[in-house]
Parts: structure tokens; C-alpha cells; sequence
């Protein structure tokens, strides 16, 4: 067993093997998650969680690093969770293990931690907002979430972030991806990356009319900007994060902030209440109730809707 | 509101509409589902189930048919579920809506419907159990589902027969496409249809090999045969039937029939505690013991897992 106090300690003081650890406890779903996260609770809501996502090739590794470069020249200390459904890399993956952010790899202000699916429906919907949260708790001021902007998985982690940037690149068709994966509709700051090519312009124009940003809003509401970079020379950067604290003061002003905190939270415990629901059932396979209730099923004696009644009271009675 | 045992008692007297009416209900999950689950489990239990599937163009629907004729030479009652994950049908699809079927629709002993997707994961798998248990109420001797064999629900629904029926077509590279599917494990009887046409030999043959069917076998052990059938001249279907009815009689003699349907109630009974779960936590959006929990989430007063707890424990305690 862990000394879980001990290892939130080190995790305080900044020891990244520490960080790491916890990460691997409450992504491997170990015994001793529920220890971590009651331990973590008390020193989290410190971070300010930014998202990124887009298609794979917009330079969605670049521009993360090119923001832990700006991040860390004004002080803060940053954390950076890659998230691939299509990596091969296991959840236990090595801090420092992204060869773009090779850079960073011995910067002590900056964690960095690779997470690829955990091999079922929304298992990183569930993992993803743990490691967060040791992110959190371990004294980040931001912590950047990347993510494969291609399926509703990574929308959903999107949605975990406080603020959302959807990255796009000159003639991908990234306008049409983009709507089709419904990212139009989660983006609080959209960047066209690669904007020394051909078509930057035309990516920023088209994104600007789907957004319907020509149009008038109501005052005080958000009107996501459109800001043009070339991650790979740090162009561009420092508008990305100017954007991403006007967005954070807008959020902050009109309890945004809190809003979308506290209604991530609830789907977070509706998540894992559903999942130990699941769990509780699905531990009776080959236990005697539920055999015994699919016998007078078959006999005729009873349903299958007033048998799941009784599983359930069976499950709600401390069964 | 519907009057639930007078549309079962019409039902049992073979009145068409009222088989359809009660399909209607338990599909749609309508307030009296419930209800026409409990009138319809004592009269239960006397149906063979049949599950037919196969890639789109082996002539499933042509099979079908085919097998509702012999059938009924028998003096049989069929019922035919018509499972199609493709199809614009809603559930409200008339009786005798298969073109294919036309021949059989102005039968009095012949039920037919047609059940496309529910529009959400599952939906069928959980939909099909119910809708057999109504034809089986309703006093069908037989009832065949007929699903096309290409994704995981339609291999679920499959796995809802008593016995479930492989078909293949030669030229088709049915052989991999099976295999792919996971169909080659679920099937109790193969039929090579279409084997008029070149290449039927060489896909039974093939078949063979990969079911293994060359290799020796427990004495007692089920050893699926492949029949080879024209299902248009109706060539092979009585040994069709022939090889289903062994199979019913060896799964009688060992037990297996009850110990299928034992294990498939079991899984029907999770499925719907499962969504019951889940939908009394959906219930809770919005709701106040939701919010708070959210909002001890957010100020770092407890942790998301210890608010799972405390919200299973409030359901689970009549809340």
C-alpha cells in the first residue's frame, strides 16, 4: 500500500515522481482511488484548465508547448495532460515522454503526463478529470488538456476544461471536420495555426462566418476570437494567452467559472455513480439472486421488469 | 390508457392489431410497459426462438420466408421479428411490411414485424426480448429474428435465440466477414444459401475448416452442421428445419434450453436495472441534491467519489 498523505506531500512540494504516482493510482483505478481523491479534494480548484483540441496535423503538440513556454516566462507552473485515443502508449506512461515537449522535460515548473484510452467506452471521460485534479492539487497554475479532436470522447474531455481552444490549419477542411465533430459549439478561443500558409486567411474568414461572429450579440456575452499562430515559431503565443485570460476574467466576472465547475462536477459523480451502479450489478453474474430471479423468469413466474425492481432494492438495501 | 389484459386476452386469440398494439407498448416503453410485461410472463415459454443473421444480400429475408412456409405446412404459428439497425422503419412499423414477406401477410397464423433501431446504444438489445416475448404470449409456436450480421448488437440479439442461425451466400468473402464478426461463435446451424451459384462448395468447405467441424469432439458436444440451401425454390429449407429441430431436441435432452434462456433473462434483468439506474440518476439533473453535491465538489469539501457514495446511498434509500 501507498502512504497516500506522504505522497500528496511530495506531490505539494513540487517532486515530479510524486505527481506521477498519484496520476497512476487514480487512473489504474486502484484500491486506494478513493484514499488519493479525499486526500486531493482540499487542495484542488487552484488551476485554470484549458483544452485543446483539432484534427491531428493542425500542431496541436506545438502549440501546447509554445503556451508551457509562455506560461512558465510569466512564473506559473504548468501541467500538461496529452490525451490520445489512438496511442499506443499505456496509462503508466513516463512524465516527459512526448518528444515535442522534450524541452520541458527538465523544467521543474512542468508536468507532463501521456494518457491513452483505457480500452472502454468513456474510460477517459472518467480517468481524465482525476488526473486533473492531481494536476490541481499539486500546485499547477494551468494545466493544459490536449486532445484528438475526432469523436464524441474528446469533445467530452474538451468539456472538462474551463476554457476550450479549437485549433485549426490552412486547407484541411478542418471548417467542415470541425462541424462535424461539433467542436464549433465548444470552442471559447479558436486558433488557426500554421498561418505563413496558403489559405490561413480563407480557414479564418470561413470559421468566422460558421460562427456566426458577423453577427450581433447580446452585450456581455463571449465572442470567441480568432487568433492566428505559427506554434512552431511562437508566433502569434502570447495572443493566444492574452485571449485565454480575457476569457478566464469574463468567465470569473459573471460566475461562469463557477457555473461550468460545478455542473462538471455533477456529471462527473453521475459518471462514477453510474459506473459503481454497474459494478454492483455486474458482481452478481453467477450469484445466486440473479440466477434465482432468471429461473422464475423462465418459469413465468415473474418479468424481467419487476425482477430488476427487486435486483435493484436488493442492491439499494445494503445487498 | 390501454386496456392491458383485454389486449392480451385478443392477442392470445390471434387478433393482429392487438399483437401489434402490445408491441407497440413494450417497444416504445410506454407508462404501461410494465404492466404488459407482468399480464405476458405466466403465458410465456412455449415459443422456439429462432435467430437468423448474415451479411446484407445472403437472402435472409428470402430464408425467412421460406422458413415461415414449411412452417406453417406443419401447422406451426410464426412470429418474425425483423431487426434492421439500417432501416428508415420506426417502431411503429405495420405488420406485413416486408415486401418479402407479402406472401404470408394475409396469414392468420403468420405475425410480422419489423423493428428498426432505437436510436441510442443498446436500444435494440434491449427492445428485441420484449417484442419476442409478446409474439410468444400471443402463442407463436416459432418466432424467427431476422437481424443483419454486422455489428455487436446485432450478435447480442442474435445471442437472444434459443438457436442461432448463420447465413452465408458464396463469393461473398462471408468466410472473413464472419470471422470478423465474431458470428462463426454464435452459430448453432450455418446455412450456405444461394448454392446454385459458383463457389458454394468452396464456402461450405470453407466454413468447415474454420468451425473445425473436421476435428474430433467431446461425445454429446454440439457439432453445427451447414446446410446448403436455394431459399428462392425453397431447396434445402426442410433440412433447415430438420437440423433446428436436433438442435432443440439436443439442447432439451442436456438442459441447455433452460440454462440459454436462464443466463439470457439474467442479462435482460441487468440490462434494465442498469438503464433503471441510470435514469433515476438522470433524473437527479437539475436537482437540488445534484447542485450541492457539485458545489462541495467545486469548494474542495469532498471528492467526487464520496459524492457518488452519498448519491447511490440516497437513491438506493427510497430517495
Amino acid at each position: 500500500m501507498v502512504d497516500v498523505p506522504q505522497l500528496v506531500e511530495q506531490a505539494r512540494q513540487g517532486r515530479p515522481r510524486a505527481v506521477a504516482r498519484l496520476i497512476s493510482l487514480v487512473e489504474g483505478a486502484s484500491p486506494q482511488l478513493r484514499e488519493v481523491m479525499a486526500a486531493l479534494a482540499p487542495l484542488t480548484g487552484g488551476a485554470y484548465v484549458v483544452g485543446l483540441t483539432g484534427s491531428p496535423g493542425v500542431g496541436k503538440s506545438t502549440t501546447t508547448s509554445a503556451l508551457v513556454t509562455a506560461y512558465r516566462k510569466a512564473g506559473k507552473r504548468v501541467g500538461v495532460l496529452a490525451v490520445d485515443p489512438s496511442s499506443p502508449f499505456s496509462g503508466g506512461a513516463l512524465l516527459g515522454d512526448r518528444v515535442r515537449m522534450s524541452e520541458h522535460a527538465s523544467d521543474p515548473g512542468v508536468y507532463i503526463r501521456s494518457m491513452a484510452t483505457r480500452g472502454h467506452l468513456g474510460g477517459l471521460a472518467w480517468a481524465a478529470p482525476q488526473a486533473i485534479r492531481v494536476l490541481d492539487a499539486a500546485g499547477c497554475d494551468v494545466v493544459l488538456v490536449e486532445t484528438v479532436g475526432v469523436g464524441q470522447s474528446e469533445v467530452e474531455i474538451a468539456a472538462q476544461a474551463d476554457t476550450s481552444v479549437v485549433l485549426l490549419a490552412p486547407g484541411m477542411g478542418d471548417g467542415i471536420q470541425a462541424a462535424k465533430a461539433g467542436i464549433l459549439e465548444i470552442g471559447d478561443v479558436y486558433v488557426v495555426n500554421k498561418a505563413d500558409r496558403d489559405g490561413a486567411d480563407a480557414t479564418a474568414r470561413e470559421l468566422n462566418h460558421m460562427l456566426g461572429l458577423g453577427e450581433s450579440r447580446a452585450p456581455g456575452d463571449w465572442r470567441p476570437p480568432i487568433v492566428k499562430t505559427v506554434a512552431s515559431r511562437e508566433e502569434g503565443v502570447d495572443e493566444v494567452v492574452e485571449a485565454l485570460e480575457k476569457h478566464r476574467a469574463w468567465m470569473e466576472e459573471r460566475g461562469v467559472l463557477e457555473r461550468r465547475r460545478r455542473s462538471r462536477a455533477a456529471r462527473e459523480v453521475e459518471t462514477i455513480a453510474v459506473t459503481a451502479l454497474r459494478e454492483r450489478i455486474g458482481d452478481l453474474r453467477g450469484d445466486q439472486r440473479l440466477d434465482a430471479l432468471a429461473e422464475r423468469i423462465v418459469s413465468g413466474e415473474t418479468d424481467p421488469y419487476r425482477a430488476a425492481d427487486d435486483l435493484v432494492d436488493g442492491l439499494t438495501n445494503g445487498g
